[in-house]
């Protein structure tokens, strides 16, 4: 049998897995030689011993060396445990590995009983103080280590203020609290049959175990399933018992928490808590209010002094901030806990800089002691935290941030009062590609239907704009222009906040903290790209986007979707026409037209970018996703004939052209303003023209469109619109060089499965390229790709590396084919029950899964290089901006990860983790 | 420079790709002593490098080596090339590597001009020959080698005949024909511009040029391209230059064709026709009628005995059934070709057991001789090769076989007929689930829309019926009960014959050829059993599918699919009340139902299948597969309403009542027939049922259905569905080995994608399966397997292989993933862009990707082996029937391939072939 039980001074510091934190940080401080009342730690293995035995003995000789323990603190404290004259207290506590902060049980006041009682009176000469330690032990240890409810307690106690007529605890005098005593000790008995323990040792027994049986107890078994502490992480809890001290004892007692510095803000002072004459419960309970630990300094001078060389060893041997509890008892400090301090991400990257300069850490601890993710919260606007309200729905987190605006249910009308500087919230049942101009209008996206993948959620993470996606408790009503919550009404113009970040809607206009791009973030960031081997680079579809994308610190464009230049509301006719088109010609003049407008597209990126590589990939959707759906346009139709009948017989055409505001048709309400009659002829042809459009809609329809018509597979079926793409590319390449301009345009290739696609494209890629450097007589240089999203793309790797010059992985296509789970589907469907099954530990398209679709990567990796040794490849699916994966891609010797605008600071500092990690 | 030039003397006879099949064979024939006119071969490579040459010279030195040939001819015949007194005339023949019968050019009587004709008229002593013979030279060469179109010489040899008042060309006389030289010589000069070449060097060099010319003219080319000749496989033509000999130099003359068996049947009888008095291409052209070679034995005795030699040394020589060609001249018996015989593959089957035993052939060279595919036709019932007519019209080959019978529009009168014993061809746009028991009555199912993959292609294909699918030409119109086919209307009852191997439709009853399963084809695969290594299973469903598939020598079934049972209209109403059940207990009784039905299917295919294998897999598709779709619902409760509405209005029903014959409600039908009143309250009960169906398909409704929520992902989601079906294979299982049986039940778990899905499954397989030993007292082995569909499954097959027992390769689905190509949007939408392309070689639903699937299918064995090293492995795709991805998994080390009972005989062949390959 191992060792159990170790004093402070004796116990290892760094060994948290066997004295638990707490413990193990008592240790240290007690070796350091900062004042922590005498104690001794009893081991998580012992913990385990106990609960593995399915016995109620506790391992063997554990008492026994408990005993020589506490006679140890008998000679340090000269107070002995059990003495009626001078008796030893102590507080039993747990502490585990991992924090878990309020998830298991604590005893004080331990030792106390008949006898003991009496020479605590004696020793303290304070009756009320004697008698409320007593009264508290007996409700706490009868709860903790008997199992009564609070209940009985409470109820006599309030039952006896109720007698006495008062009303604060305070008030009660020695005398009742006495009463009180008596009247728990009669509780216990009467609820477990037997008396309070009155042998010490007994008391100390019964709480040890009751502290190992509180690891498995419900809520800490409940708190590490939320937190994701597994098994592993996971080995039981040490016992902390520890001599007591009092801070309520007196005016020169007092007890309080602090923080080395303040951790809202980082700022490089000492933040905290106390109160005088209290103990540590009445800080927490905040029944009086406590002091700022500034105060203190006038208070209690000295005692402040003696807090700020606490803090200063305490950070000088832990660098790190600290969060620790003290006590005063009778001008004497005492430090009875120290952790690492929790704070926000502006404090932690703060706080990080400023202990760099002041070296306490190196740059690669200043960098690895911030969890990338933990950025997420500077990065965009967030509700202020100190405003506390419920939220009307919840809906799912789609896209993180917090924005405020007024409710409006069509994009025309957002589009119209955003262009007239309003703010506003744009509310549907779910968003359309047409509905695109009115998210550029928007602060914020509000559904009623669709998961984190539905096109509001794909599209506003794209723009980085908040957005709650199916708030499934709001029913939409765009007719009527309003929605219902319950018995609420949100009608047009009302205010609504929502936090993209937690899913919450909330009514009316709540304050909003903007996002903190601090300079200490510039600085940390820097250091990170100095160490990171991947390159981070960001998605983005517009010159703004790309902008956006420079000042989080992108070093180039990894994904330029070009079917999101297609879906303004501009263009959208255009492509319509195009695809609509019954043959090659007619499908070629609407392609004439779109192709200034992407050329235009390409050259504003170009430039913004200029001289970073800009990866642009070519059209991936299916088709059919531009045109509207086919009961929309049934619906449509029927709206039009029914205007076509009133334009027959009746003048009065308010109630139609009212329908129609959700129509497709706005060139019919533009020419025909209410209330003026409507010509009929231009009715019947836009009701031709639907029905072709919706003929055309049933022949692209498809049974399951994620395998079907799009990508790679149009280029090859329509070449024509790759010819314009690659042309509008390297034409506005050649532009930028011709004004001296340094461009790295980089065409790629969706869907692809097997290098006859590639060698397809890239044969008249190569010939458009040609006549471009021709006719504007200078060198483009450019570079073709391949994505790899298809698992055939990466079983042929080698052989597509023959023609492709770079790859990207889209891991949300790649999993999806990995797993045979339509992500939409998936998630609406079974995922849950998978995660909550522990069948699948994460949802694979928010974590890489490394065991399958990361070893499909690990392998196309190898063999892509097979061929082509120097092979530049990236990720740019979603999971190219969370920390977990890009540490995978790391590993596995990718070149790039791309993803969105905002999360590009949380990959820097991911990518240099990754490379610190090796 | 390599000699150009071989005498028959001198050629390898094996090296057909130097000297062509057809050169080969005449060295070969020369060489082993069989009575052969004397000549040589210009080699393949001499073809090609005239032909890279891009010049009109013929490669160095060949026309030295030529003549030094012709010098040889000379000697052997006694006879001189362009010699005005004894002249020697040669044919000029083109020949390559690979069989392309009448593809490209050959002249005779080369060597003619106006003073050799005399020289031959003085030999012969016949004048009308010898014109004869030289019309005809100048004809062919003026086309072959000068490239003068037919019409003129036609035209003109028309006017002659005219003239003359002859029908019929013998009736020419020796003048005539002169005259038609003259006017042929003519036509030359007009057409070219030049004389006839008179120089017989002059002719054999144009000649030659000609011939070579001809690999790369249009016929050639386009049959290459028709029947997949690469280019490797395609080198060039050699030129054969041999002696004339004349079979229409008299009666003791004759020509003909023979195989040295009957290639109809196989039967070991010399079989071929022949004419006295004629020439070779007489036979062919059907003006005289030939007389059967049994023929001869009466008529040239002589020459029929030297025949019969001639057979049994070719076949003694070739080990191989030959198709000659011969000619006697004067009573000698020349032989001019051979060439392996091609035989339908009854003939095949029977020739390679016959000469197996004798002695010709040895067991392995009697398997090898016979391509597994070409069994096929003798495995389907097929139209009377006799007959021919045209077809009506044409779809997609989408089950293969043919059967006649009447034109029934709708499943339930099909049953109803069939059932009274008549033929019927089910005819529908598509099919549905529910149309199943239609299939089951029916010869043949028609359906005017869908692909290969569609419902009825799929059930046709699994029930071994001919189905021929989207036959786009024919517009079925269901409630008038008839079709149209351009102008022809087919009525209910008319007869129709299908051909599935085809894809043709034809009016009216043609005669069929059954199936022809003969005691040499069980004799070979017998054989064939003994070598193979991979043990050919069958996928069947139910208890007649699996006595079948015994009959074709299955091995055991390797996939059992329990969806199909649910089909059953019978039974369907149970799928339908568990699926829309609201709650566990509901789904719980509809489950309750369908046990003892599942159990007493298991139970049957048991019992046939004893002692052999079963691999059941549970339930896969999703679920709401079972459902009518959302449109056809909405059409139903509309037609229900009406009839509310009539119901209260109207006594006559008759027209809603036929509205309703193809809606799902036949309850109502058959519960109030016509022309009785309707009970409005039971209308209603029907809509409410409908209404809350169509909210329940709304909410089963998926994106992506291959993807979704189907296989183990509801077992996961509705463990109770899995259970039942689970107890169900046990307790059939268990009863079947009360009563003495040996079973071996396998369960299958469709759509895995990670170890922790099967575990789930098997821990209460497990505790099911234990409970039925305890309740029947008595040990049931079963083993526990996983498909291998999903690409994550084949990336995690070690960790998978824990768990499973067996492994399945779903090559289906595997595909689709791999690729994220949608089988039925590809084949509709690019894959045949695709193959035109050459972007795909095959269609990877048809031909197994070994490169991509293939590869992962390799990985996926290895690692699988990895953790269960005695991990049996199968296939149950389609491919898993086809002999090329046989031979695959055979390289890979499968242990055994499962496929639609037909296709089992092909398979067990392919698995020999794979064998003996290695």
């Amino acid at each position: 049998m191992n060792k159990q039980v170790f004093a402070f001074e004796e116990g290892d510091g760094k060994n948290k897995a066997l004295l638990g934190g707490k413990g193990a940080n008592l240790c240290e401080m007690t070796q350091i030689g900062l004042n922590v009342p005498p104690g001794f730690v009893i081991t998580t293995e012992t913990c385990l011993s106990y609960l593995n035995s399915q016995t109620d003995s506790l391992p063997e000789a554990l008492m026994a060396e408990v005993q020589e323990q506490m006679a140890a603190l008998e000679e340090k404290t000269g107070k002995k445990f059990g003495d009626a004259g001078n008796p030893l207290l102590v507080s039993v506590r747990s502490g585990s590995a991992m924090s878990m902060p309020g998830m298991m049980d604590t005893i004080l006041n331990l030792g106390l009983n008949s006898e003991t009682l009496n020479g605590e009176i004696e020793q303290t000469g304070d009756a009320h103080f004697a008698y409320d330690s007593y009264r508290r032990f007996i409700q706490l240890f009868g709860k903790v280590a008997l199992g009564i409810a609070d209940e009985p307690f409470d109820e006599a106690f309030a039952q006896i203020k109720k007698v006495k007529g008062i009303k604060e605890d305070i008030g009660l005098s020695a005398d009742d609290l006495s009463v009180i005593c008596d009247e728990f000790l009669s509780i216990v008995k009467q609820q477990t049959g037997r008396i309070f323990p009155e042998d010490p040792y007994e008391q100390l027994e019964l709480a040890i175990k009751s502290v190992f049986g509180s690891w498995m107890g419900k809520r800490a078994i409940d708190y590490r399933r939320e937190f994701n502490i597994t098994a592993d992480m996971a080995n039981g809890t040490a016992v902390n018992i520890c001599t007591m001290v009092f801070g309520n004892r007196g005016d020169d007692c007092a007890t309080g928490v602090g923080f080395t510095r303040n951790p809202g803000t980082g700022e490089n002072r000492m933040y905290g808590e106390y109160l005088t004459n209290a103990q540590g419960e009445d800080v927490v309970a905040g029944i009086r209010t406590p002091k700022s630990i500034e105060q203190m300094a006038q208070e209690m001078p000295e005692m402040h002094q003696q807090l700020e060389e606490l803090r200063s060893r305490l950070e000088g041997h832990y660098c790190e901030i600290q969060d620790f509890e003290f006590t005063i008892e009778r001008g004497v400090l005492y430090c009875l806990q120290t952790r690492n301090g929790k704070m926000n991400a502006v404090a932690m990257v703060r706080t990080s800089v400023e202990m760099e300069r002041e070296g306490l850490l190196s740059k690669k601890q200043a960098l690895l002691r911030i969890d990338p993710q933990h950025l997420e919260q500077m990065l965009y606007p967030r509700l202020d935290p100190n405003i506390r309200i419920d939220a009307l729905a919840q809906g799912l987190p789609a896209s993180p941030g917090a924005a405020s605006g007024m409710a409006i249910f069509d994009a025309d009308r957002a589009e119209k009062l955003g262009r007239e500087g309003d703010q506003v919230i744009l509310i549907r049942e779910e968003t359309k590609p047409e509905d695109i101009h009115g998210f550029f209008a928007s602060q914020g996206i509000l559904t009623s239907r669709g998961g984190k993948t539905s096109h509001a959620a794909v599209v506003a993470r794209g723009m980085g704009k908040p957005c709650v996606a199916g708030a499934e408790g709001i029913v939409v009503d765009v007719n009527l222009r309003q929605a219902n919550i319950g018995d609420i009404i949100i009608k047009e113009g009302d205010w609504l906040t929502l936090d993209g970040t937690s899913g919450n809607v909330y009514q009316g206009k709540i304050g909003t903290v903007e996002a903190d791009f601090t300079q200490e973030l510039n600085t940390l960031l820097s250091w990170a790209d100095e160490v990171a081997r991947l390159k981070v680079l960001a998605n983005a579809d517009t010159p703004a986007d790309a902008a956006k994308a420079i000042k989080y610190g992108a070093m180039g464009i990894g994904l330029c979707r070009t079917e999101r230049m297609f879906n303004d509301p501009e263009r959208l006719p255009m492509v319509i026409e195009m695809i609509v088109a019954d043959d090659k010609l007619q499908r070629q003049q609407a392609l004439d037209k779109l192709l200034p407008i992407q050329r235009a597209d390409f050259k504003g990126i170009f430039e913004v970018m200029s001289p970073r590589k800009v990866i642009i990939r070519l059209l991936d959707p299916p088709i059919h996703e531009f045109l509207p759906s086919e009961p929309q346009l049934q619906r449509e139709i029927e709206q039009l004939k029914q205007l076509l009948a009133m334009a027959a017989g009746a003048s009065v055409l308010g109630n139609t052209m009212n329908l129609l505001k959700d129509s497709h048709e706005r060139r019919i309400t533009d020419k025909v303003p209410l209330p003026q009659m409507v010509d009929p002829s231009l009715v019947e042809d836009a009701i031709n023209k639907k029905q072709s459009m919706l003929k055309k809609v049933r022949a692209l329809y498809e049974t399951n469109p994620m395998l079907g018509h799009r990508g790679v597979r149009l280029g090859i079926t329509f070449p024509e619109i790759y010819s314009m793409q690659i042309r509008a590319i390297l034409e506005a390449a050649a532009e930028c060089i011709a004004k001296g301009m340094d461009v790295q345009p980089q065409i790629m290739i969706p869907q692809v499965s097997t290098v006859e696609e590639l060698k397809f494209i890239k044969q008249f890629a190569d010939s458009i390229h040609a006549e471009v450097e021709k006719s504007y007589n200078l060198t483009v240089n450019y570079k073709f790709g391949s994505m790899l999203e298809v698992v055939r793309a990466c079983m042929r790797s080698e052989s597509l590396a023959e023609v492709a010059e770079f790859f990207s992985f889209g891991t949300n296509d790649l999993s999806q084919a990995t797993f045979s789970f339509s992500r939409e589907d998936a998630e609406n469907k079974f995922l849950p029950l998978y995660n909550e099954r522990n069948i699948l530990q994460d949802n694979p398209f928010e974590v890489l899964d490394r065991e399958g679709v990361g070893k499909l990567m690990e392998l196309a990796v190898k063999w892509g290089r097979n061929s082509r040794k120097d092979m530049s490849i990236g990720i740019c699916g979603e999971h190219g901006g969370h920390p977990n994966s890009i540490h995978f891609c790391h590993q596995i010797g990718l070149d790039y990860v791309s993803c969105s605008g905002p999360r590009v600071p949380i990959a820097r500092l991911a990518a240099a983790h990754a490379a610190l990690g090796e």
